[in-house]
């Protein structure tokens, strides 16, 4: 049993975390460090400093804040000997993320950079089908409604937040996951709201040995949602939708289920534990760290929350 | 004797590889490729790709080009296995430096991204005497006169050419080969002019363990130019001055010699290739993309190049 705490306790920790640790038996809800937000029946501490100090007999902590704040939070708990979970992204920066590597190998404890979307239930499959096939071209298309999904976060907007990139990342977790070939950025167009200091739209152009990657994110698109990956192939198209909950094969459903993105990540979290290893795959982040340095900036309209 | 080639003429490749190829025995240089530029005595085509086709007992190239078409030149050699030597920035993004890490590895050649700045004079007994010290702050000073070393060089305004970090980059060289310990971003401030795509003056802040590391950028400085570093410790403040080429310890000077920076890259391209080893850190631009990431931009007057 890992006696567990949820550090930050917002919106993802309430949907996701909380029914996710709920319902695996590996795991124990011993509390929740949040300044303002609590939960019945599980003890509550301002501070993860408070929480640390109280209760010695914790093994792990998810950490669930806005990046930008989340590394000094790590740091804290390896250096107690504690287990992290990291809500994606797993730093602000890259360097940050090698540090705490670093420090989790030295203390012998377990750091898991978790990406959800690897979790859907289309991707294993389509890593698996995409396997065997010759890739052509991919088009990632991520578009979906920041007033719907951020509404009031104005942390998005800051350095660290990654405006677009925030959900994009999500089919960057997954676009690293199932090609077979490394890609990396030819060329990137980040639009900025210019009131804001992260792209809210970008356009971006991969290559993998010559295969094109696209994508086109957008953080303002009203009405239906829109998270597909499609990869064209020697044998057809393969079609993951939905943020990778369904898995389409020239046009026919071939997998769909229910949402168990994080029931998986406290599977593997568990797992990492149990035999002593770390998980901190950086490539996602890398990708979006590219953009910024080599995207193309265009100044836009500014954007207001209401 | 290394048969090499130097691909693309400019001020960089006149003024530093030539003088340190020539100077250096274990070396032959057989050919330029430039699409203007040519050289007395030397073969000359107009591509790397005549190059390759027309001197097939070429053993290594150098890539004096700007980063943002150096990847393609890269690609190319290493696909004909030929050892290849990166100017710096080694690539406008991480992600292609990592396939040409692994290009490389899998062709069974060298791979040398190479930084001049860690082979100033100083530089070799800054590491030593620091690696005995408990350092306490760190202050970076890179501050020259873009007009004087970059006259009509746009790409360096453009996406990839990085602007201010162009030379920062030197200065992060030598700082992350130094100290004994990584350090990571904390903050950070670009000022970009308001016609430019990249940062004309930055500000970072950098933790090493507790350890503030503090730069201040500037591409704007006319008058005297200030390429140090200053290092505080247990034992008094150590000095490199002029990009690494002077060594103080409490104000008295320890170490000063004649510019050695590309002979003793090329001295060390040689060890690589007789080895069989790559030499590819990444850390100066891991920062640089992390600051891109992570700064917070502001937009100031454009800049004009007369």
């Amino acid at each position: 049993m890992i006696k567990i705490a949820l550090v930050s306790f917002g919106k993802i920790a309430r949907d996701q975390h909380l029914p996710a640790l709920r319902n695996n038996p590996d795991y124990q809800l011993l509390a929740i460090a949040s300044r303002n937000a609590s939960l019945d029946g599980v003890a509550h501490y301002k501070t993860l400093e408070e929480l640390l100090e109280a209760m010695p007999e914790l093994d792990a902590v998810s950490l669930c804040a806005p990046p930008s704040v989340r590394y000094e939070q790590a740091r804290l708990a390896l250096s107690r000997g504690k287990h992290v979970f990291l809500e994606k992204p797993p730093g602000a920066t890259l360097s940050e993320v090698e540090a705490l590597t670093k420090q989790a190998k030295t203390a012998g404890v377990t750091l898991f950079a978790s990406w959800h979307s690897r979790y859907a239930q289309g991707v294993a499959p389509a890593k698996a089908w995409l396997a065997e096939r010759t890739i052509k071209a991919v088009q990632i298309n991520w578009k979906e409604d920041v007033r719907v999904w951020h509404p009031g976060q104005a942390w998005i907007w800051e350095p660290g937040g990654m405006g677009v990139f925030d959900p994009a990342i999500n089919a960057l977790s997954i676009v690293t996951h199932i090609l077979p070939k490394p890609f990396f950025l030819k060329e990137a167009a980040l639009q900025v709201p210019s009131n804001c200091q992260m792209p809210i739209r970008a356009q971006l152009a991969f290559d993998s040995d010559g295969v094109p990657i696209q994508a086109d994110l957008d953080f303002l698109q009203t009405g239906p949602q829109t998270w597909d990956i499609h990869v064209d192939t020697d044998a057809g198209r393969l079609t993951l939708s939905k943020g990778g909950s369904q898995l389409y094969i020239n046009g026919q459903l071939e997998q769909e289920g229910p949402d168990e993105e994080y029931p998986g990540l406290y599977v593997r979290f568990a797992e990492l534990i149990r035999s002593g290893q770390s998980d901190v795959d950086v490539a996602p982040l890398q990708h979006v760290a590219d953009a910024f340095m080599y995207g193309r900036r265009e100044l836009v309209e500014p954007f207001e929350d209401q």
